[in-house]
């Protein structure tokens, strides 16, 4: 009976042979494309191209915002190529803070697995959506809006979220403002902020001119 | 001052008074459409419509596959209409698993949260992709593939799974093949399992013919 | 031979009575859906649905900003529903200024009509693209990052600018951070702008909190 | 053990109650979007709404161009609605010939069941690609460029067409050009044809002006 | 005239030396994208890329399964490479099955051009959708979705599939189940099949373990 | 300050290394794919990536049609690629006419900038879509279908133009039927001209056969 079904077997080769149907693994190597890297070939392949354990260890918050951002995006997760999802875990510690920010690329859903932490977004309209939300809640930040995260208890917290991308993008606008050469008049005619307050958080993140 | 920006206030509310570029909440009563429901209308969306506390619920592992899948899914949080991604909780008890199926619709990505999972997903190729995952590591199941998931150790085991779809479909292999109506000599013919176990299926999990 | 060709004509009616495969106006007083708007039945469509004269017309710059936007946005404009395109006029007399804003849907690309401009954008790598325009020429504003038009040359400037998405959005961050009620202490958490500048700023913006 | 699995068929059920993610039988009586028809409800489907027997039929070849084309494009076969795909039949009589046509939205796959028939297409750069097919041959046509079909050999020929949209479009030059009110001299401007060719060929296919 | 319009013909030259907007043969020597293969240069392409003749030949028949499947895909017909589209041939002989599959990438629509055929899907609610075939009529099998072809009279019987993809896999339940490692155990816990089964189909099929 | 902000910086640069989720600029030496371009290093991109000049130069109309098309396509400008979005300027002469075409590949939206213009497209139901444009005026002409613009008053004129794709494609219908060696008999059969008018335009526009 095995032989019988071998030319099914040798369909089946033939049809699968080329694993790009099912999965495109990135060779980060090589240039990218507008629909993301190129396949790594499929023999070489393995279950670890589908396995990342950097969610798994806490990020180190002892700076400023009190939180860190652990991103299992294509660069750091290759499997993820293609495949329109990415994720990353958001550590907060007490009065930690994840600035106002964008992702020009991506849905995100977050979820708390630890602690309580205020999300919040405000949409095109300048309507705020904002919420406290406690372990096991899902809060939905859609494309491009300018969100936040805050710890909402004075207790560490962690949070899983999901983007709709392999890469999300990430637009910190204390970081687009303020932390480069982006001269402090141009700031000031494009923000209405004052050249002074400009000009002392340019010194706090780096920024020239 | 103030009066002075108002036309610029104007405009923003002149584009913003549609949110359809920001979000799209779906009106789940109406009928869908291939990309999705029609949108709540803007007016009536609260920050209420984008959290969902469902996934802090442990799922009712209470039955043979001692496991219980809660989903997240655009019917369950209608927020995540036509935006390319959905959630899931996994509640695996000792001996829990969740068999063999597949997601049409999605590339699925999962997060252990609690305890340790055994994923496994088989390639067209019939290559057999295998990891027992522990808490903190991600797994990507790729769209349309046969998976699974069983707990590893004999503890409760949690995972947090995320899909590239708003509904990402859920097949379940015994089911489409045992607990309907699908007459057992097709079954026979196309599975190439005898009769005597097609029967014995059908009547565990309600099939007939 | 009228006759003898009748057939083909009436395939040629049967193929085409339906003009969804050809264009989709779109019935903006129906709900829309994440791919747009429902079509308006084709028998209604006329040549005015796919003509728009609102970018002719001179917006009113007399504002704080100096500088007006007039969209051709799927609203103003539903031909271009469905079509993944849509187009808006920015007028900067001396001293205009559009804000720092960002389009959550929507690449841009603007072409200078009259005068001189000096565009300008912030990677999420927080690097500046800037440039002075002068008329005929044309800058890329990729989706989803902070950018911003300042008239270059004290003289009355026109830009055309197109969208890659017939609802391109747009969120003007001085207007999500100060034009609604998000409480300034929030402001403050997620921005390291101080309370005395948010207050100053929601003063003069409509805000409150 | 039945008993034991019904908390798992209620999971099931509750994942599948809505076929959004399987298929999307088209509405065709309702308001198309541009992602298609509104579906059918989930629970009056059938499998009669995925199964056609048009394609069975030879069309009438009793005509001027002694071909037919018979469609199972969305209108005629709703179950096909956000699938991404379609197809017609062809038939040619000796000397039948498809006219020089596009289809706006699709790719298209030929293969001829019957006879032998000439292919070919026009590039946007006017490089021709023609080829005579023999009964079994395949031949891709490029969406929204110039091509045509002509029996090869005398015989009565059938083909299968294939494209990659539920609605393909359809535009037959001549009919785009010659059978409508479109005027006379502006056709002249626009194609170089003399002002006496044109009228002719509106008398024919029932043009005015 | 000839001179006077070189300079339109210049225009249509610079147009389209890149034939990119037109179609993307694949070059499948090369790695492939998310998007598909690299385009083959413009200058190489001729007619005979986007011509196939592996359809008209009949797929041998003689094996357990009485059947054979012929493939169209890119890696077959690289001319297909990005256009959303591929085909495949059916062969059944009398007792002729193609066993429980899905095709995780694709759509198809299959037509019967000899004989008759019994088609079969299950969706994800377990419903089954089941026909006799017979020439010329169309069936639908939704994405992802379980299905399979059986011959239904006796006689040879053909059939033309086409899919919504260049490469829309083929994943066979009983091969991905028993013709690789994958522990009997694991198969045995995923399936509710027992030990005995799957070792016996392990064995038919070149399964270990 | 500078100090503890800088994990938060790392984290930034760790996100935005790769410029991929922000743009693509494209390497148009390299092979394309069906999504476009391989994009070149971040690195090595400047703003001058995403500025263009082309758009303000007139074009040469001394030839026949009394116009030219200036394209700031992919080829052109290459910031373009893979934002589905592109343009060019249309320049018409007194009695300057571009000739009926398609773009195969994209919907156009064209601005009338100086003069005015006839515009006019034919749908699938060969219904006639006709409009003079005045200066500031914008019309819709849908991806595939004929259409043509023609110089309305006798003074110059010029229009902007909007894609909705990186490379639109252009398809002129008499230099696809007369500008090269598709044999007069297979135009006269598939276009209903007569083989001396089909002649006479071979000539004029360099066709052969």
């Amino acid at each position: 009976m095995m032989k019988t079904l071998s030319s099914v077997f040798l369909v089946s080769l033939l049809f699968s042979y080329c694993s790009a149907a099912d999965f495109c693994v990135g060779d980060i190597k090589s240039a990218p494309t507008p629909s993301g890297y190129p396949c790594k070939p499929a023999a070489k392949v393995t279950v670890d191209d589908f396995v990342f354990s950097g969610l798994g260890v806490a990020g180190n918050t002892t700076s400023i915002i009190n939180a860190a951002v652990t991103p299992a995006f294509v660069e750091q997760f290759p499997g993820l190529n293609g495949l329109g999802i990415s994720m990353a875990r958001l550590d907060l510690a007490p009065n930690g803070v994840i600035p106002m920010h964008t992702h020009p690329a991506a849905n995100e859903v977050l979820v708390v697995v630890q602690g309580s932490i205020v999300g919040g977004f405000v949409s095109s309209a300048s309507k705020v959506y904002l919420k406290t939300l406690k372990k096991g809640d899902t809060m939905i930040f859609p494309k491009g809006l300018l969100h936040f995260q805050i710890n909402a208890r004075g207790i560490n917290s962690i949070a899983l979220v999901s983007f709709s991308d392999p890469e999300p993008g990430l637009q910190i606008t204390d970081f687009a403002f303020f932390a480069n050469d982006l001269p402090t008049d141009l700031v000031a005619k494009t923000t209405f902020l004052d050249p002074k307050t400009i000009k002392a958080l340019k010194g706090v993140l780096g920024g020239t001119n």
